[in-house]
């Protein structure tokens, strides 16, 4: 009586421990699920892509950090908004070959983020296809008038960016030169491959009102800052000495990577960039939670985005991080 | 200063003619989408795969119905449920050579879906890709406590569909035989390129309390009627006289189509399957605005899934509808 596909959607409820009860009172294997909003609270909805070949390789990346990931990346646009995940829906693509064995692993590294981060599955879609296509959406919830958009940095307001930039482009080289993951990955190699949204600092931030617009950098930093700007239709200016560049704990710095270069077009750090009133900035800490805060320039009026470089001079920073329209890979 | 996919993110937000307001207190270009719930309502959550060479040919299809369609197949679940939808994010992956003329002509198809069922874009993905795929998640609601959902099927309750079966099936074929679409188009070729999902059927079910479960037909009559006795732990007994097979309005019976057969199996129909209790079914209509309700059997207490043959005779049903997994198209 059971089909393929709904044997398959059966594995995957298990998997992820899917059980209805708190908000959710019907979840995976009826035509939709059914979420009880809580009072006082706003829904917050993204959903990403995570395609084989553009956003990981089949044969290279391990599958549990491809479930890890792709869940991960989508919670960080909630992280950015200051919100809190619920709920996610997870649409699947896949060849017959990869039904066993891969599956398997592919939703253990699914459901430790979805364990870590308190995000219950709630349903999906499931197909077959020759490449690995995912989707994800992420259902989250903010307090009424507390999310933090793109669109209110002010003339004035200082830039800030959590975490080092360009660490997962470093992790993302290392990993394709090397064999395979291994336990005993460096932190950048971790961070490309099992990415933290900055959940509790992004809510933080939203909660306490500290933040006057904010994302996640998962571009980078030249290309995803633009996009900040537009939208609270303002400028930049950056200095590049005060970015945080990538450290090597230990390890010698490598004297042919541009780590100024990595940090400013460097994508998939999903870490968080936001604007702060500078009334706000003067006691601002230099850590949240153990991850660095680090003011790296101003929000202007006039609408350019300047790269004040060591010595003064200043450069037009033109967007160099990850664009699939442009970029090939 | 834009990238090539905040331009893209652009047009689309553009033809869909995305303004925040009402629920929607954040639209597309940020992070996430803000949506306000309304007090005394559940949210819906589903999203749908419409993918190249599975669910459609790029070479073949008119992009206005693959626009159409893919937000149709998606909001169905919604009618499925009993409830309205409100907004859907749209993840759509293409090539660079459909992001001109195509994709003009897919946006059309997608708003003119979006303004006929009410359901407006809040955001979504864009990223480049081979192959055409889709995903579209649609985000509804419906009063606490209205929600019909596959499990509550009674022994003894009467089996309902909705319009008749098989006819996307039909248009389908149709469809691949002939060169391309035209105005003159017959009404199955049109509810394969445009169904209907039956919303206002279905909110009427559920706002009577009149169905006791109901799931849309999109794999087939064979395929999902199992997938409700399964999750209501019933079995039922259809009657293949009473299947409301394709007419053919002024053309001639095809011989060689076994209508009984595409009922059964055909999929994409997008129609509803609910159960009546036998109190109710006395007096339930035969047509809902014009669509068509017939009684097609009987749920049953012993777990089997069965067709009662003219003469008398029983066969067991088996499942031969749409399964990825399983049919190769």
């Amino acid at each position: 009586m059971k089909t393929g596909e709904d044997k398959l959607i059966q594995r995957i409820a298990k998997a992820a421990a899917v059980k209805s009860g708190r908000q959710l009172t019907l979840g995976i294997g009826d035509d939709a699920a059914l979420v009880i909003p809580r009072a006082g609270f706003q829904t917050i909805l993204t959903c990403d892509w995570f395609l084989e070949s553009s956003h990981f390789l089949r044969d290279k990346h391990p599958p549990e950090s491809i479930g890890w990931k792709c869940l991960a990346r989508a919670i960080s646009d909630v992280a950015a908004m200051g919100g809190a995940p619920t709920h996610f829906l997870l649409s699947l693509a896949i060849p017959e070959t990869h039904t066993g064995p891969w599956l398997d692993r592919f939703l253990r590294g699914l459901a430790r983020a979805a364990r870590r981060f308190h995000c219950q599955l709630a349903g999906g879609d499931t197909t077959r296809s020759d490449k690995i296509l995912i989707n994800i959406t992420v259902v989250g919830e903010i307090r009424d008038d507390r999310a933090v958009p793109r669109s209110g940095a002010k003339p004035g307001d200082l830039i800030y960016v959590s975490g080092r930039l360009g660490e997962a482009e470093l992790g993302l080289r290392s990993f394709l030169q090397s064999r395979s993951a291994s336990p005993r990955d460096s932190l950048s190699v971790r961070k490309h491959l099992y990415p933290e949204p900055r959940l509790a600092l992004g809510q933080w931030l939203a909660g306490k009102r500290l933040a006057t617009s904010m994302m996640d950098l998962s571009d980078g930093l030249s290309s995803d800052l633009p996009r900040l700007c537009a939208a609270s239709r303002v400028g930049a200016r950056i200095i590049t000495s005060k970015l945080p560049k990538v450290k090597f704990a230990g390890e010698k710095d490598p004297k042919d990577l541009d780590l100024t270069e990595m940090a400013l077009n460097g994508g998939d750090d999903y870490e968080l960039l936001f604007t702060v009133r500078p009334s706000q900035a003067r006691r601002f800490p230099a850590n949240f939670q153990g991850v660095p805060l680090n003011c790296i320039g101003e929000i202007t009026r006039r609408q350019r985005l300047l790269l004040l470089e060591p010595g003064g001079r200043e450069e037009t920073l033109s967007a160099g991080g990850w664009d699939p329209f442009r970029n090939r890979r």
